[in-house]
């Protein structure tokens, strides 16, 4: 397989064998390692020293259902900590299929123009890029490129925000239809910004394909992988008929839903923005309800969100997505959240951090709480430049610092998600201490909280959940170096020849022997080196922390962040 | 001696005893033991666990010359580390002789209003804040103030800088004549904003004065101090003639003057900005080049700098100011420049904090360099609390954040001051370790790298640096204690009886047998407290580094910053 590192300070591409300390590597195992390996935990995020790196995962290119995600990693200017982000799309097939383990961006430019990278089997160019898209909305520009470099090429791009440096902006790839999807969160859009590459087009014609060693056997272990994906109801039901907005009336029951700014944990109106509103709504008005963000996606989260008119707004519309706007902003018109959803996509920022970012803004009195045109008109501010919409495109932890915040729900300047840490203690320990910033899906205990897969862990109590969410964070680093969707994780959670086909497929693959084991021990090596390249750039452990106002009680049930520092250090004592 | 509590929550006053364990402190030594004690060190710095403790110097309140000092500390919102800032004025002396160990603002009110904290020796009252005096400049509410509480009070105050909350926003004291010193660094002024104080007043009438234990032995060492001061040359010319602002040509001259964001180590337009010409545009405008800053202050490094007509624009006009706006936003006007800093004083921020930014953001392309009058605007939109006023407001680090810089001249957040670390090498291993981010104050290597004060040690090399730090650090932190300006430093350091007549006068005071090795023991014991306070807010030793741009060669000297980490980290090791 080939290694590519791109050099932008010299425009220099060197395409070579896979270095031997990553060749058993993909996903964010690469990703980690990598940056753990070769960037200088305190250099600065937007600097030569950076590195970014994009890798499709173990299984990514093979015929395996949802092993379409790519993953990217660098130091994050977001949080200064090591990122891994990764998305679905069609990037990570086509790199994996061309024999690519990695491509890697280096150094940045001295002029001040942007450039595109094309990647075909032929080699890899730096191109100019094309003057137009500078500046240009995602969705626009995407069609630039597909006009271009052919209808077919997968794609990699920031948005204005990216171009700016934001450190919100993400790195948005196209799925199968042409539309939106994102490695959101970390800033990762603005590393690339930094290094003047405002996309990556690969054109896979004339790819060979994944090897397989094992034909037979990688056949018979991935029909068994799908057949436990198809069994389960949250991957056959749940999220395919609903998507993952499903959890809206499902955390507004558990109590769990944060609105307005975290200060509730339920609402009244949480059924007019919940998952069965919106997919009647689709229905009704001729949108899609169930679509792939890649090829070989038998879950199909994704959707086609369309108006009155049955007209295209969004796709890839997500829980933590609709949640940060419509109960945490209180913006209670779905269609309203979706425009802003979109414009989030097309200026090319994490719309977890943007929503909870917009939230803040409120709480400040920037705009008023629930009002969706001002809220539009904030995130169209970011691709604008504004002052205000710079302050917005670089986060909640700087918006809540440049108007004087106390209540400002961060990470490791990270904000935090959907679901909230008092009333579902688990996902708490995992946003403290994940390496990442606070992050849902690094160890997402939601699941066994409140969905009861994989057993149950009471969410109001502490008993239970650092182990949860320490077995939880093993095993999605793991997950995550596979190239696999992570909701795969509810049914191998459940179902046992889930995990075990999903370990034959790898065997099969490469001609390997791994047991169960060894997908743990890759777990803790992946957040080893995390937590170590974090501890070079500066974090002990008195960062795994919650914000101070956690403290206060969250209705309904009135419970409040009690972890001692001693129990939550626990988390990592692996 | 009396311990004041205030519990803005409450709105309740505790005068106290003195608690047995801050008994023998005073100064940064108090504030710092203090907060490290009493500060939950992962709490929000503008959230209700943070304390905000104003406390006079050891000596503050007697007859010694330069004892007039006062320290505030608190955990910054610039930083999130712990901080010490000091300033003169008329507080510290006023709260010595009436007998005040420490003034301590605690929690934070439920209420949107802001107070004003009455002090005198009645008691201390919570009043409400003269509703005309918020969002006043402070040169105007400062005379509100002296119309309602007397002419004679003391006072601290914030501006509309602080009442926002913002992290560069400073606390503000009146002079003997109702001008305004400062505690500049770290934005303790938004701290006091989170409590909703708008000001502190301190009324004297009836103080019984400083007990002296032994007077005789203390008028002697009171004598010998001020002989040492009135003997060297840098405490009684150079600062008293050209004030702080006689560093402009002699940096220049040693090519560490940071010019266009810390690109340059020297400029042709220094002389034009320099003491020698503000002293010759005072004399011959009819201004005056030598004002103390508080009561007993014969180093006289002060100023009433003032237009062609001859009236007051700002006084307190200090090197690091001029500096910042002067070469490194090259802004080539010292009245321009007297302007800026005036804007700065009345919306209450960091005078450093706030040049180095403003050259961060004319870097960006916000405002053309050397522009004077965009700059003002921009010192002028922080008061109004427009987006960029804020992003301004909050220094250099979210500045860089909001522009998407690499070139942001920081360590822990703080802004880097007026001497280049590539040139002066000493200076730099400060900014690197200080537990309070980069400060020349907190170990000024300046005084023997390039003045040759208490000997000399190049520049230009790494040899000999770490030591020099070290001990500047630690007897920085002692004489941080005292009270006492810093600027005594240049005559203790090359004037034997300096030193022990400033013991003497501490031991004549108090009763005390105290060495010069307990004055070292003491200065440790406080920078272990501070560090430990950071350790447990989540900094390590890795937070201890220069930006990374430093790599590159500053002219003339095209020296760049070379110290290994292992070098670095040996500073703080005693």
């Amino acid at each position: 397989m080939k290694f590519i590192r791109v050099d932008m300070a010299s425009k220099s591409v060197n395409i070579g064998d896979v270095p031997e300390q990553y060749a058993g590597l993909g996903g964010r195992a690469l990703t980690s390692i990598f940056v753990a390996n070769e960037v200088k935990p305190t250099c600065h995020p937007l600097g030569k020293s950076n590195k970014l790196i994009f890798a499709p995962g173990l299984l990514s290119g093979t015929t395996a259902v949802q092993s379409g995600r790519i993953s990217v990693g660098a130091k994050s200017p977001l949080t200064g900590t090591i990122k891994e982000s990764n998305a679905g799309g069609t990037f990570s097939q086509k790199l994996a299929r061309m024999g690519i383990k990695a491509l890697v961006l280096e150094g940045v430019p001295a002029e001040d123009k942007f450039y595109v990278i094309k990647v075909t089997m032929d080699g890899v160019t730096i191109e100019d890029a094309p003057v137009e898209i500078i500046g240009m909305g995602n969705y626009e520009a995407i069609q630039v490129l597909r006009n271009k470099y052919g209808d077919d090429v997968g794609i990699a791009i920031i948005g204005p925000a990216g171009e700016m440096k934001l450190a919100a902006a993400n790195i948005s790839f196209r799925d199968p239809e042409g539309n939106i999807r994102s490695a959101g969160r970390g800033g990762l859009g603005a590393v690339m910004g930094s290094k003047k590459v405002k996309a990556i087009v690969v054109d896979d014609k004339g790819a060979p394909g994944v090897p397989i060693a094992n034909p037979e056997a990688f056949k018979a272990a991935a029909r068994v992988f799908a057949e436990s994906l198809r069994k389960h109801p949250v991957t056959s039901e749940g999220l395919t008929r609903y998507g993952t907005n499903v959890l809206v009336n499902i955390l507004n029951e558990a109590g769990g839903l944060p609105t307005e700014n975290f200060r509730y944990g339920r609402n009244d109106w949480a059924n007019d923005i919940g998952g069965e509103t919106m997919t009647a709504t689709m229905e009704a008005r001729g949108g899609n309800p169930s679509h792939g963000c890649h090829r070989g996606c038998i879950i199909r989260c994704s959707q086609h969100y369309v108006d009155k008119e049955g007209k295209y707004i969004t796709s890839g519309f997500e829980y933590e997505t609709i949640w940060g706007l419509g109960a945490n902003s209180k913006i209670k018109d779905l269609d309203q959240i979706a425009y802003i959803d979109r414009a989030m996509d097309d200026v090319g920022v994490d719309s977890i951090e943007t929503a909870v970012t917009i939230a803040v803004a409120m709480d400040a009195g920037v705009i008023p709480w629930g009002d969706g045109k001002a809220a539009l008109d904030l995130v169209e501010q970011i691709g604008k430049g504004t002052p205000l919409g710079r302050i917005i495109g670089c986060g909640a932890a700087v918006t809540g610092k440049c108007f004087g915040m106390y209540r400002v729900p961060v990470v490791k300047n990270q904000a935090i998600p959907a679901y909230d840490p008092r009333a579902v203690k688990g996902v708490g320990l995992t946003y403290a201490t994940t390496p990442m910033g606070a992050d849902h899906t690094a160890g997402y205990a939601v699941a066994t909280n409140i969905l009861r897969v994989g057993g149950f862990v009471e969410p109001l109590k502490k008993e239970g959940n650092v182990e949860l969410s320490r077995n939880l964070q093993i095993a999605t680093a793991a997950v995550d170096s596979t190239g696999m969707c992570l909701f795969i994780a509810f049914a191998i959670l459940d179902i046992p020849e889930g995990l075990t086909s999903l370990i034959d497929m790898i065997n099969a693959q490469y001609g390997l022997s791994l047991t169960a084991d060894d997908v743990t021990e890759l777990g803790k090596t992946i957040l080893k080196a995390e937590r170590g390249f974090n501890e070079r750039a500066g974090f002990n452990k008195y960062n795994d922390r919650l914000p101070e106002f956690f403290d206060e009680e969250c209705p309904p049930h009135n419970t409040y962040w009690d972890f001692t520092e001693e129990e939550i250090d626990e988390v990592f004592n692996f």
